[in-house]
Protein backbone atom coordinates (compact mmCIF):
# COMPACT_ATOMS: atom_id res chain seq x y z
CA UNK A 1 0.00 0.00 0.00
CA UNK A 2 1.19 3.52 -0.63
CA UNK A 3 2.20 5.42 2.33
CA UNK A 4 0.36 8.65 1.31
CA UNK A 5 -2.88 6.33 1.38
CA UNK A 6 -2.57 5.07 5.15
CA UNK A 7 -4.71 6.84 7.18
CA UNK A 8 -8.49 5.71 6.35
CA UNK A 9 -11.67 7.48 7.55
CA UNK A 10 -14.90 6.20 7.46
CA UNK A 11 -18.04 7.82 8.04
CA UNK A 12 -21.21 5.81 8.95
CA UNK A 13 -20.16 2.70 10.87
CA UNK A 14 -23.54 1.02 10.64
CA UNK A 15 -24.30 -2.59 10.12
CA UNK A 16 -22.69 -2.37 7.10
CA UNK A 17 -19.84 0.18 7.51
CA UNK A 18 -19.16 -1.23 10.35
CA UNK A 19 -17.61 -4.59 9.10
CA UNK A 20 -15.86 -2.65 6.19
CA UNK A 21 -14.24 -0.86 8.52
CA UNK A 22 -13.01 -3.08 10.45
CA UNK A 23 -11.61 -5.23 6.94
CA UNK A 24 -9.88 -1.76 6.71
CA UNK A 25 -7.96 -1.99 10.60
CA UNK A 26 -7.54 -5.90 9.71
CA UNK A 27 -6.02 -5.15 6.38
CA UNK A 28 -3.49 -2.73 8.21
CA UNK A 29 -4.66 0.47 7.95
CA UNK A 30 -5.11 3.59 10.40
CA UNK A 31 -8.89 3.66 10.40
CA UNK A 32 -10.41 6.77 11.66
CA UNK A 33 -14.35 7.51 12.70
CA UNK A 34 -16.64 9.69 12.99
CA UNK A 35 -20.06 9.22 14.76
CA UNK A 36 -22.38 11.63 16.62
CA UNK A 37 -22.44 9.82 20.11
CA UNK A 38 -19.34 8.67 20.71
CA UNK A 39 -20.76 5.73 23.21
CA UNK A 40 -21.95 4.11 19.79
CA UNK A 41 -18.01 3.59 18.44
CA UNK A 42 -16.90 1.85 21.73
CA UNK A 43 -16.94 -1.59 20.06
CA UNK A 44 -14.54 -0.04 17.23
CA UNK A 45 -12.84 2.46 19.08
CA UNK A 46 -11.64 -0.67 21.19
CA UNK A 47 -10.63 -2.79 18.70
CA UNK A 48 -8.26 0.06 17.77
CA UNK A 49 -10.29 2.87 15.46
CA UNK A 50 -9.11 6.44 16.36
CA UNK A 51 -12.64 8.57 17.44
CA UNK A 52 -13.62 11.94 15.94
CA UNK A 53 -16.36 14.24 16.90
CA UNK A 54 -16.90 15.95 14.05
CA UNK A 55 -16.41 14.96 10.25
CA UNK A 56 -13.93 17.99 9.70
CA UNK A 57 -11.60 16.96 12.53
CA UNK A 58 -11.47 13.26 10.61
CA UNK A 59 -11.10 14.51 7.35
CA UNK A 60 -7.79 16.75 8.47
CA UNK A 61 -6.36 13.66 9.69
CA UNK A 62 -7.01 11.09 6.77
CA UNK A 63 -5.80 10.42 2.96
CA UNK A 64 -8.87 8.73 2.15
CA UNK A 65 -12.56 9.42 3.49
CA UNK A 66 -14.84 7.23 2.97
CA UNK A 67 -18.81 7.71 3.57
CA UNK A 68 -21.85 5.06 3.86
CA UNK A 69 -24.54 7.10 5.85
CA UNK A 70 -28.22 6.83 5.28
CA UNK A 71 -29.63 9.45 2.52
CA UNK A 72 -29.03 11.89 0.12
CA UNK A 73 -29.59 15.03 2.68
CA UNK A 74 -27.02 12.93 4.79
CA UNK A 75 -24.44 12.38 1.87
CA UNK A 76 -25.46 16.59 1.16
CA UNK A 77 -24.34 17.64 4.99
CA UNK A 78 -21.16 15.62 5.48
CA UNK A 79 -20.02 16.87 1.70
CA UNK A 80 -21.36 20.23 1.92
CA UNK A 81 -22.12 21.45 5.19
CA UNK A 82 -20.92 23.98 7.01
CA UNK A 83 -17.92 21.40 8.46
CA UNK A 84 -18.04 19.46 5.36
CA UNK A 85 -15.72 17.09 3.97
CA UNK A 86 -14.93 19.47 0.64
CA UNK A 87 -13.90 22.20 3.01
CA UNK A 88 -11.95 20.24 5.02
CA UNK A 89 -10.08 17.84 3.55
CA UNK A 90 -6.12 17.59 2.80
CA UNK A 91 -5.94 18.43 -0.69
CA UNK A 92 -4.89 15.46 -2.81
CA UNK A 93 -7.27 13.58 -0.37
CA UNK A 94 -9.25 10.67 -2.03
CA UNK A 95 -13.33 11.09 -1.30
CA UNK A 96 -15.12 7.85 -1.69
CA UNK A 97 -19.25 7.98 -1.07
CA UNK A 98 -20.53 4.34 -0.65
CA UNK A 99 -23.96 5.06 0.10
CA UNK A 100 -26.47 4.54 -2.31
CA UNK A 101 -27.35 7.85 -3.22
CA UNK A 102 -27.71 10.14 -6.06
CA UNK A 103 -25.99 10.29 -9.53
CA UNK A 104 -26.53 13.65 -9.72
CA UNK A 105 -25.48 14.71 -5.98
CA UNK A 106 -22.23 12.25 -7.16
CA UNK A 107 -21.50 14.87 -9.85
CA UNK A 108 -21.83 17.63 -7.95
CA UNK A 109 -19.19 16.13 -5.25
CA UNK A 110 -17.07 14.92 -7.92
CA UNK A 111 -16.71 19.20 -9.36
CA UNK A 112 -16.56 20.49 -6.03
CA UNK A 113 -13.90 18.06 -5.07
CA UNK A 114 -12.45 18.83 -8.37
CA UNK A 115 -12.44 22.56 -7.71
CA UNK A 116 -10.82 21.69 -4.36
CA UNK A 117 -7.92 19.28 -5.63
CA UNK A 118 -9.50 16.62 -4.26
CA UNK A 119 -10.21 13.09 -5.84
CA UNK A 120 -13.95 11.91 -5.41
CA UNK A 121 -15.31 8.65 -6.26
CA UNK A 122 -19.15 7.36 -5.97
CA UNK A 123 -19.01 3.64 -5.45
CA UNK A 124 -22.15 2.17 -3.56
CA UNK A 125 -22.32 -1.95 -3.15
CA UNK A 126 -24.61 -4.54 -3.00
CA UNK A 127 -24.44 -7.51 -1.08
CA UNK A 128 -26.01 -6.27 2.39
CA UNK A 129 -24.70 -7.30 5.50
CA UNK A 130 -23.91 -10.70 4.93
CA UNK A 131 -21.50 -9.55 1.74
CA UNK A 132 -20.02 -6.48 3.82
CA UNK A 133 -19.43 -9.01 6.47
CA UNK A 134 -17.27 -11.40 4.87
CA UNK A 135 -15.69 -8.66 2.49
CA UNK A 136 -17.87 -10.03 -0.54
CA UNK A 137 -19.87 -6.79 -2.30
CA UNK A 138 -20.10 -6.22 -5.35
CA UNK A 139 -18.54 -2.19 -5.85
CA UNK A 140 -19.96 -0.49 -8.69
CA UNK A 141 -17.66 2.90 -8.85
CA UNK A 142 -17.98 6.14 -11.07
CA UNK A 143 -14.87 8.83 -11.23
CA UNK A 144 -11.62 9.20 -12.92
CA UNK A 145 -9.55 5.73 -13.39
CA UNK A 146 -6.80 7.32 -11.86
CA UNK A 147 -8.48 8.23 -8.78
CA UNK A 148 -10.30 3.83 -8.97
CA UNK A 149 -6.76 2.92 -9.69
CA UNK A 150 -5.15 4.84 -6.57
CA UNK A 151 -7.88 3.52 -3.99
CA UNK A 152 -8.23 -0.30 -5.60
CA UNK A 153 -6.12 -1.40 -2.80
CA UNK A 154 -8.84 -0.06 -0.27
CA UNK A 155 -11.63 -1.35 -2.44
CA UNK A 156 -10.08 -4.94 -2.70
CA UNK A 157 -10.17 -5.38 1.33
CA UNK A 158 -13.93 -4.96 1.24
CA UNK A 159 -15.38 -6.35 -1.98
CA UNK A 160 -15.13 -9.24 -4.68
CA UNK A 161 -16.42 -7.42 -7.72
CA UNK A 162 -15.32 -4.03 -7.99
CA UNK A 163 -15.89 -2.39 -11.06
CA UNK A 164 -15.65 1.30 -12.49
CA UNK A 165 -18.56 1.83 -14.70
CA UNK A 166 -17.77 5.12 -15.94
CA UNK A 167 -17.51 8.84 -14.60
CA UNK A 168 -18.64 10.28 -11.87
CA UNK A 169 -22.01 9.11 -11.10
CA UNK A 170 -22.04 5.82 -13.08
CA UNK A 171 -21.59 3.72 -9.81
CA UNK A 172 -25.10 5.20 -8.49
CA UNK A 173 -26.40 4.76 -11.55
CA UNK A 174 -25.37 0.95 -11.71
CA UNK A 175 -26.56 0.75 -8.30
CA UNK A 176 -30.01 2.04 -9.53
CA UNK A 177 -29.91 -0.42 -12.49
CA UNK A 178 -29.58 -3.14 -9.67
CA UNK A 179 -32.44 -1.79 -7.14
CA UNK A 180 -34.63 -1.41 -10.21
CA UNK A 181 -34.04 -5.44 -11.21
CA UNK A 182 -35.03 -5.92 -7.68
CA UNK A 183 -38.17 -4.14 -7.13
CA UNK A 184 -40.24 -5.90 -9.86
CA UNK A 185 -38.67 -8.84 -9.08
CA UNK A 186 -39.77 -8.77 -4.99
CA UNK A 187 -43.56 -7.84 -6.93
CA UNK A 188 -43.14 -11.33 -8.74
CA UNK A 189 -41.90 -13.03 -6.25
CA UNK A 190 -44.63 -11.58 -3.66
CA UNK A 191 -47.44 -12.44 -6.40
CA UNK A 192 -46.13 -15.85 -7.01
CA UNK A 193 -46.38 -17.03 -3.45
CA UNK A 194 -49.53 -14.98 -3.25
CA UNK A 195 -51.26 -16.81 -5.94
CA UNK A 196 -50.34 -20.18 -4.67
CA UNK A 197 -51.64 -19.69 -1.06
CA UNK A 198 -54.70 -18.59 -2.56
CA UNK A 199 -54.61 -21.41 -4.67
CA UNK A 200 -54.21 -24.21 -1.64
CA UNK A 201 -50.86 -24.88 -2.50
CA UNK A 202 -48.07 -25.76 -0.26
CA UNK A 203 -45.52 -23.09 -0.88
CA UNK A 204 -42.41 -25.16 0.20
CA UNK A 205 -43.53 -27.89 -2.44
CA UNK A 206 -44.28 -24.99 -4.94
CA UNK A 207 -40.65 -23.18 -4.78
CA UNK A 208 -39.07 -26.55 -5.08
CA UNK A 209 -40.63 -26.73 -8.58
CA UNK A 210 -39.82 -23.13 -9.80
CA UNK A 211 -36.83 -21.83 -7.68
CA UNK A 212 -34.69 -23.58 -10.21
CA UNK A 213 -36.05 -22.76 -13.44
CA UNK A 214 -36.78 -19.27 -15.50
CA UNK A 215 -38.75 -18.38 -12.48
CA UNK A 216 -35.60 -18.42 -10.35
CA UNK A 217 -33.95 -15.66 -8.27
CA UNK A 218 -31.56 -14.27 -5.73
CA UNK A 219 -34.87 -13.23 -4.11
CA UNK A 220 -37.01 -16.50 -4.84
CA UNK A 221 -34.14 -18.36 -3.02
CA UNK A 222 -33.30 -16.54 -0.46
CA UNK A 223 -36.13 -13.87 0.57
CA UNK A 224 -39.47 -15.87 -0.48
CA UNK A 225 -38.52 -18.84 2.22
CA UNK A 226 -38.44 -15.79 4.77
CA UNK A 227 -41.66 -14.94 3.67
CA UNK A 228 -43.59 -17.88 3.87
CA UNK A 229 -41.96 -18.22 7.43
CA UNK A 230 -43.14 -14.98 8.16
CA UNK A 231 -39.80 -13.78 9.48
CA UNK A 232 -40.10 -10.18 7.88
CA UNK A 233 -36.74 -9.02 10.24
CA UNK A 234 -34.12 -6.37 7.56
CA UNK A 235 -31.92 -7.51 5.97
CA UNK A 236 -32.35 -4.53 3.32
CA UNK A 237 -34.78 -1.74 5.22
CA UNK A 238 -37.92 -1.37 3.73
CA UNK A 239 -36.92 2.94 4.08
CA UNK A 240 -34.36 2.32 2.28
CA UNK A 241 -35.24 0.54 -0.62
CA UNK A 242 -38.01 3.69 -1.52
CA UNK A 243 -35.37 6.12 -1.05
CA UNK A 244 -33.51 3.99 -3.83
CA UNK A 245 -36.64 3.52 -5.61
CA UNK A 246 -37.71 7.32 -5.46
CA UNK A 247 -33.80 8.13 -6.40
CA UNK A 248 -34.06 5.87 -9.24
CA UNK A 249 -37.99 7.17 -10.62
CA UNK A 250 -36.32 10.99 -10.31
CA UNK A 251 -33.46 10.26 -12.53
CA UNK A 252 -35.38 8.19 -14.96
CA UNK A 253 -37.95 10.96 -15.40
CA UNK A 254 -34.98 13.89 -15.73
CA UNK A 255 -34.09 10.95 -18.46
CA UNK A 256 -37.21 11.39 -20.23
CA UNK A 257 -38.33 7.22 -19.55
CA UNK A 258 -41.10 5.81 -17.65
CA UNK A 259 -40.26 3.10 -15.88
CA UNK A 260 -44.16 1.87 -14.68
CA UNK A 261 -42.88 -1.58 -13.11
CA UNK A 262 -40.63 0.48 -10.92
CA UNK A 263 -42.96 2.74 -10.21
CA UNK A 264 -45.76 0.33 -9.23
CA UNK A 265 -43.39 -1.16 -6.75
CA UNK A 266 -42.63 1.78 -5.23
CA UNK A 267 -46.74 2.50 -4.68
CA UNK A 268 -46.96 -1.11 -2.94
CA UNK A 269 -43.60 -0.73 -0.70
CA UNK A 270 -44.97 3.25 0.06
CA UNK A 271 -48.18 1.06 1.21
CA UNK A 272 -46.60 -0.76 3.42
CA UNK A 273 -44.49 1.88 4.94
CA UNK A 274 -47.56 3.87 5.54
CA UNK A 275 -48.61 1.04 7.43
CA UNK A 276 -45.66 0.77 10.18
CA UNK A 277 -43.39 -1.83 8.04
CA UNK A 278 -40.65 0.67 6.99
CA UNK A 279 -38.26 -0.61 9.65
CA UNK A 280 -38.72 -4.08 8.23
CA UNK A 281 -37.10 -6.09 5.36
CA UNK A 282 -37.81 -5.40 1.80
CA UNK A 283 -39.01 -9.01 1.92
CA UNK A 284 -41.89 -7.52 3.79
CA UNK A 285 -43.95 -6.65 0.64
CA UNK A 286 -45.39 -9.52 1.02
CA UNK A 287 -47.52 -8.55 3.64
CA UNK A 288 -49.29 -5.56 1.19
CA UNK A 289 -51.55 -8.66 -0.21
CA UNK A 290 -52.85 -9.25 4.20
CA UNK B 1 -41.96 -50.78 -16.93
CA UNK B 2 -45.22 -52.09 -15.90
CA UNK B 3 -46.45 -53.79 -18.99
CA UNK B 4 -50.18 -51.94 -19.43
CA UNK B 5 -48.22 -48.95 -19.56
CA UNK B 6 -46.18 -49.84 -22.82
CA UNK B 7 -48.48 -47.95 -25.57
CA UNK B 8 -48.09 -44.46 -25.02
CA UNK B 9 -49.55 -41.40 -26.94
CA UNK B 10 -48.02 -38.00 -27.46
CA UNK B 11 -50.31 -35.55 -28.98
CA UNK B 12 -48.66 -31.90 -29.74
CA UNK B 13 -45.03 -32.90 -30.90
CA UNK B 14 -44.03 -29.44 -31.32
CA UNK B 15 -40.55 -28.25 -30.51
CA UNK B 16 -40.81 -29.31 -26.41
CA UNK B 17 -43.40 -32.29 -27.61
CA UNK B 18 -41.25 -33.31 -29.77
CA UNK B 19 -38.18 -34.15 -27.87
CA UNK B 20 -40.41 -35.17 -25.18
CA UNK B 21 -41.66 -38.13 -27.17
CA UNK B 22 -38.31 -38.50 -28.42
CA UNK B 23 -36.74 -39.48 -24.92
CA UNK B 24 -39.68 -41.82 -24.32
CA UNK B 25 -39.35 -43.49 -27.53
CA UNK B 26 -35.43 -44.13 -26.52
CA UNK B 27 -36.93 -45.59 -23.33
CA UNK B 28 -38.84 -48.23 -24.48
CA UNK B 29 -42.01 -46.97 -24.86
CA UNK B 30 -44.00 -47.75 -28.47
CA UNK B 31 -45.16 -43.95 -28.71
CA UNK B 32 -47.85 -43.06 -31.01
CA UNK B 33 -48.58 -39.70 -32.81
CA UNK B 34 -51.29 -37.65 -34.02
CA UNK B 35 -50.31 -34.47 -35.79
CA UNK B 36 -53.25 -32.98 -38.29
CA UNK B 37 -50.80 -33.21 -41.48
CA UNK B 38 -48.66 -36.40 -41.66
CA UNK B 39 -45.93 -34.18 -43.24
CA UNK B 40 -45.31 -32.75 -40.57
CA UNK B 41 -44.37 -36.12 -38.31
CA UNK B 42 -41.79 -37.73 -41.15
CA UNK B 43 -39.10 -37.44 -38.83
CA UNK B 44 -41.05 -39.01 -35.77
CA UNK B 45 -42.28 -41.91 -38.21
CA UNK B 46 -39.04 -42.44 -39.48
CA UNK B 47 -37.44 -42.70 -35.91
CA UNK B 48 -40.27 -45.46 -35.12
CA UNK B 49 -43.00 -43.31 -33.92
CA UNK B 50 -46.89 -44.53 -35.42
CA UNK B 51 -48.85 -42.23 -36.49
CA UNK B 52 -52.55 -41.91 -36.59
CA UNK B 53 -54.95 -38.96 -38.26
CA UNK B 54 -57.56 -38.56 -35.30
CA UNK B 55 -56.78 -38.35 -31.44
CA UNK B 56 -59.51 -41.03 -31.47
CA UNK B 57 -57.22 -43.30 -32.93
CA UNK B 58 -54.50 -42.61 -31.15
CA UNK B 59 -56.44 -42.83 -28.41
CA UNK B 60 -57.82 -46.49 -28.84
CA UNK B 61 -54.32 -47.94 -29.12
CA UNK B 62 -52.61 -46.39 -25.85
CA UNK B 63 -52.20 -46.87 -22.36
CA UNK B 64 -51.12 -43.43 -21.92
CA UNK B 65 -52.08 -40.18 -23.32
CA UNK B 66 -50.02 -37.26 -23.14
CA UNK B 67 -51.23 -33.85 -24.38
CA UNK B 68 -48.98 -30.84 -25.32
CA UNK B 69 -50.55 -28.51 -27.36
CA UNK B 70 -50.44 -24.69 -27.82
CA UNK B 71 -53.87 -22.91 -25.73
CA UNK B 72 -56.88 -24.20 -23.20
CA UNK B 73 -58.96 -24.12 -26.36
CA UNK B 74 -56.75 -26.73 -28.33
CA UNK B 75 -56.94 -29.01 -24.78
CA UNK B 76 -60.79 -28.35 -24.70
CA UNK B 77 -61.19 -29.57 -28.55
CA UNK B 78 -58.79 -32.60 -28.06
CA UNK B 79 -60.62 -33.58 -24.67
CA UNK B 80 -64.06 -33.02 -25.31
CA UNK B 81 -64.51 -32.73 -28.69
CA UNK B 82 -66.99 -35.23 -30.70
CA UNK B 83 -64.13 -37.50 -31.42
CA UNK B 84 -62.06 -36.44 -28.36
CA UNK B 85 -60.10 -38.38 -25.63
CA UNK B 86 -62.09 -38.20 -22.77
CA UNK B 87 -64.74 -40.25 -24.97
CA UNK B 88 -62.32 -42.10 -26.92
CA UNK B 89 -59.80 -43.52 -24.29
CA UNK B 90 -59.43 -47.15 -23.15
CA UNK B 91 -61.11 -47.83 -19.49
CA UNK B 92 -58.33 -47.54 -17.32
CA UNK B 93 -56.21 -45.23 -19.71
CA UNK B 94 -53.83 -42.41 -17.97
CA UNK B 95 -54.14 -39.14 -19.75
CA UNK B 96 -51.90 -36.84 -19.29
CA UNK B 97 -52.08 -32.78 -19.81
CA UNK B 98 -48.53 -31.16 -20.12
CA UNK B 99 -49.72 -27.83 -21.62
CA UNK B 100 -49.67 -25.12 -19.55
CA UNK B 101 -53.64 -24.37 -19.24
CA UNK B 102 -56.34 -23.00 -17.19
CA UNK B 103 -56.37 -24.48 -13.64
CA UNK B 104 -59.94 -24.92 -14.16
CA UNK B 105 -59.73 -26.78 -17.04
CA UNK B 106 -57.65 -29.22 -16.07
CA UNK B 107 -60.68 -29.83 -12.48
CA UNK B 108 -63.11 -30.32 -15.54
CA UNK B 109 -60.93 -32.92 -17.36
CA UNK B 110 -60.70 -34.55 -13.84
CA UNK B 111 -64.12 -34.87 -13.33
CA UNK B 112 -64.82 -36.27 -16.63
CA UNK B 113 -62.00 -38.52 -17.24
CA UNK B 114 -62.86 -40.06 -13.44
CA UNK B 115 -66.67 -40.78 -14.43
CA UNK B 116 -65.90 -42.79 -17.30
CA UNK B 117 -62.95 -44.74 -15.41
CA UNK B 118 -60.06 -42.59 -16.46
CA UNK B 119 -56.57 -41.14 -14.69
CA UNK B 120 -56.11 -37.87 -15.52
CA UNK B 121 -53.11 -35.35 -14.56
CA UNK B 122 -52.10 -31.83 -15.51
CA UNK B 123 -48.81 -31.65 -15.08
CA UNK B 124 -47.40 -28.47 -16.88
CA UNK B 125 -43.64 -28.23 -17.31
CA UNK B 126 -40.60 -25.44 -17.34
CA UNK B 127 -37.52 -25.75 -18.78
CA UNK B 128 -38.71 -24.82 -22.47
CA UNK B 129 -37.12 -26.10 -25.41
CA UNK B 130 -33.21 -26.86 -23.37
CA UNK B 131 -35.01 -28.64 -20.27
CA UNK B 132 -37.00 -30.60 -23.26
CA UNK B 133 -34.08 -31.98 -25.43
CA UNK B 134 -31.92 -32.56 -22.00
CA UNK B 135 -35.06 -34.17 -20.41
CA UNK B 136 -34.69 -31.96 -17.42
CA UNK B 137 -37.76 -30.51 -17.25
CA UNK B 138 -39.56 -28.92 -14.01
CA UNK B 139 -42.86 -31.35 -14.32
CA UNK B 140 -45.41 -29.67 -11.90
CA UNK B 141 -48.23 -32.29 -11.24
CA UNK B 142 -51.69 -32.02 -10.20
CA UNK B 143 -54.39 -35.04 -9.74
CA UNK B 144 -54.47 -38.42 -7.51
CA UNK B 145 -51.43 -39.88 -6.22
CA UNK B 146 -51.96 -43.42 -7.74
CA UNK B 147 -52.26 -41.64 -10.63
CA UNK B 148 -49.23 -40.07 -10.44
CA UNK B 149 -47.17 -42.71 -8.84
CA UNK B 150 -48.06 -45.09 -11.70
CA UNK B 151 -46.88 -42.52 -14.63
CA UNK B 152 -43.71 -41.43 -12.45
CA UNK B 153 -41.41 -43.65 -14.72
CA UNK B 154 -43.07 -41.41 -17.95
CA UNK B 155 -42.35 -38.29 -16.20
CA UNK B 156 -38.74 -39.53 -15.62
CA UNK B 157 -38.04 -39.94 -19.22
CA UNK B 158 -38.65 -36.29 -19.50
CA UNK B 159 -38.21 -34.25 -16.45
CA UNK B 160 -35.20 -34.20 -13.55
CA UNK B 161 -37.57 -32.14 -10.29
CA UNK B 162 -40.77 -34.22 -10.58
CA UNK B 163 -43.33 -33.03 -7.87
CA UNK B 164 -46.87 -33.41 -7.32
CA UNK B 165 -48.19 -30.29 -5.87
CA UNK B 166 -51.74 -31.74 -4.93
CA UNK B 167 -54.70 -32.38 -6.64
CA UNK B 168 -56.07 -31.74 -9.89
CA UNK B 169 -55.26 -28.11 -11.24
CA UNK B 170 -52.69 -28.11 -8.47
CA UNK B 171 -49.83 -28.96 -11.37
CA UNK B 172 -51.61 -25.53 -13.43
CA UNK B 173 -51.44 -23.35 -10.49
CA UNK B 174 -47.81 -23.79 -9.50
CA UNK B 175 -47.10 -23.26 -13.25
CA UNK B 176 -49.18 -20.05 -12.91
CA UNK B 177 -47.26 -19.64 -9.96
CA UNK B 178 -43.99 -19.69 -11.92
CA UNK B 179 -45.01 -17.66 -14.68
CA UNK B 180 -46.51 -14.46 -12.08
CA UNK B 181 -42.69 -14.81 -10.57
CA UNK B 182 -41.17 -14.30 -14.44
CA UNK B 183 -43.48 -11.85 -15.60
CA UNK B 184 -42.70 -9.52 -13.33
CA UNK B 185 -39.40 -9.84 -12.90
CA UNK B 186 -38.27 -9.75 -16.91
CA UNK B 187 -40.33 -5.88 -16.63
CA UNK B 188 -37.36 -5.18 -14.01
CA UNK B 189 -34.88 -6.95 -16.11
CA UNK B 190 -35.77 -4.60 -18.83
CA UNK B 191 -36.21 -1.58 -17.04
CA UNK B 192 -32.97 -2.02 -15.56
CA UNK B 193 -31.50 -2.27 -18.93
CA UNK B 194 -33.08 0.62 -20.21
CA UNK B 195 -32.28 2.59 -17.24
CA UNK B 196 -28.87 1.84 -17.29
CA UNK B 197 -28.43 2.51 -21.42
CA UNK B 198 -30.23 5.71 -20.96
CA UNK B 199 -27.83 6.56 -18.31
CA UNK B 200 -24.96 6.05 -20.54
CA UNK B 201 -23.43 2.63 -19.07
CA UNK B 202 -21.98 0.03 -20.88
CA UNK B 203 -24.71 -2.73 -20.49
CA UNK B 204 -22.53 -5.31 -20.22
CA UNK B 205 -20.15 -3.93 -17.38
CA UNK B 206 -23.66 -3.65 -15.75
CA UNK B 207 -24.59 -6.79 -16.13
CA UNK B 208 -21.42 -8.08 -14.38
CA UNK B 209 -21.68 -5.43 -11.40
CA UNK B 210 -25.63 -7.04 -10.89
CA UNK B 211 -26.36 -10.25 -11.83
CA UNK B 212 -24.63 -12.22 -8.93
CA UNK B 213 -26.06 -10.86 -6.44
CA UNK B 214 -29.26 -9.68 -4.82
CA UNK B 215 -30.79 -9.00 -8.21
CA UNK B 216 -29.71 -12.08 -9.68
CA UNK B 217 -31.65 -13.60 -11.89
CA UNK B 218 -31.98 -16.72 -14.49
CA UNK B 219 -33.71 -13.99 -16.85
CA UNK B 220 -31.26 -11.76 -15.83
CA UNK B 221 -28.32 -13.72 -16.57
CA UNK B 222 -29.86 -15.88 -19.78
CA UNK B 223 -32.21 -12.86 -21.21
CA UNK B 224 -30.71 -9.67 -20.66
CA UNK B 225 -27.34 -10.24 -22.58
CA UNK B 226 -29.57 -11.73 -25.85
CA UNK B 227 -31.87 -8.01 -25.26
CA UNK B 228 -27.85 -6.60 -25.38
CA UNK B 229 -27.06 -8.21 -28.07
CA UNK B 230 -30.63 -7.21 -29.70
CA UNK B 231 -31.65 -11.18 -31.04
CA UNK B 232 -35.39 -11.47 -30.20
CA UNK B 233 -35.88 -14.90 -31.19
CA UNK B 234 -37.52 -17.51 -29.17
CA UNK B 235 -36.86 -18.99 -26.49
CA UNK B 236 -40.53 -19.30 -25.16
CA UNK B 237 -43.33 -17.21 -27.53
CA UNK B 238 -44.78 -13.64 -26.23
CA UNK B 239 -48.09 -15.29 -27.54
CA UNK B 240 -47.59 -17.74 -25.05
CA UNK B 241 -46.72 -15.84 -22.21
CA UNK B 242 -49.54 -13.80 -22.78
CA UNK B 243 -51.56 -16.86 -22.94
CA UNK B 244 -50.30 -18.06 -19.46
CA UNK B 245 -50.75 -14.01 -18.02
CA UNK B 246 -54.19 -14.20 -19.21
CA UNK B 247 -55.19 -17.68 -17.55
CA UNK B 248 -53.34 -16.57 -14.14
CA UNK B 249 -55.12 -13.27 -14.06
CA UNK B 250 -58.40 -15.24 -14.67
CA UNK B 251 -57.59 -17.46 -11.79
CA UNK B 252 -56.64 -14.58 -9.37
CA UNK B 253 -60.11 -12.74 -10.28
CA UNK B 254 -61.60 -15.85 -9.49
CA UNK B 255 -59.87 -16.06 -5.77
CA UNK B 256 -60.41 -12.77 -5.51
CA UNK B 257 -56.70 -11.72 -5.34
CA UNK B 258 -55.46 -8.40 -7.33
CA UNK B 259 -51.94 -9.16 -9.20
CA UNK B 260 -50.98 -5.17 -10.47
CA UNK B 261 -47.29 -6.80 -11.09
CA UNK B 262 -49.08 -9.40 -13.16
CA UNK B 263 -51.12 -7.41 -15.11
CA UNK B 264 -48.61 -4.39 -16.05
CA UNK B 265 -46.59 -7.33 -17.10
CA UNK B 266 -49.71 -8.50 -19.55
CA UNK B 267 -50.20 -5.01 -20.70
CA UNK B 268 -46.30 -4.28 -21.63
CA UNK B 269 -46.44 -7.62 -23.36
CA UNK B 270 -49.81 -6.91 -24.94
CA UNK B 271 -48.17 -3.90 -26.50
CA UNK B 272 -45.16 -5.56 -27.95
CA UNK B 273 -47.70 -8.19 -29.82
CA UNK B 274 -50.02 -5.39 -30.90
CA UNK B 275 -46.57 -4.26 -32.33
CA UNK B 276 -46.20 -7.10 -34.51
CA UNK B 277 -43.77 -8.93 -31.83
CA UNK B 278 -46.29 -12.28 -30.70
CA UNK B 279 -43.98 -14.23 -32.07
CA UNK B 280 -40.63 -13.03 -30.82
CA UNK B 281 -39.37 -14.45 -27.80
CA UNK B 282 -40.22 -12.69 -23.89
CA UNK B 283 -37.12 -11.76 -23.75
CA UNK B 284 -38.49 -8.82 -26.46
CA UNK B 285 -40.18 -6.89 -24.35
CA UNK B 286 -37.24 -4.71 -24.25
CA UNK B 287 -38.32 -3.69 -27.23
CA UNK B 288 -41.82 -1.85 -25.40
CA UNK B 289 -39.36 0.90 -24.56
CA UNK B 290 -38.21 1.70 -28.20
Amino acid sequence: MASEMKKVGFIGTGVMGGSMAGHLKDGGYEVHIYTRTKSKAEELIAGGMIWHNAPAGLARECDVIITMVGYPSDVEEIYFGGDGLIAAAKPGAYLIDMTTSSPALAVRIYEAAKARGLHALDAPVSGGDVGARNAALSIMAGGDKAAFDAVYPIFERMGKQILLQGAAGAGQHTKMANQIAIASNMVGVCEALIYAKNAGLDLDGVLQSISTGAAGSWSLSNLAPRMIAGNFEPGFYVKHFIKDMGIALDSAQKMGIELPGLALARDLYMRIADAGLADKGTHALYLAWD
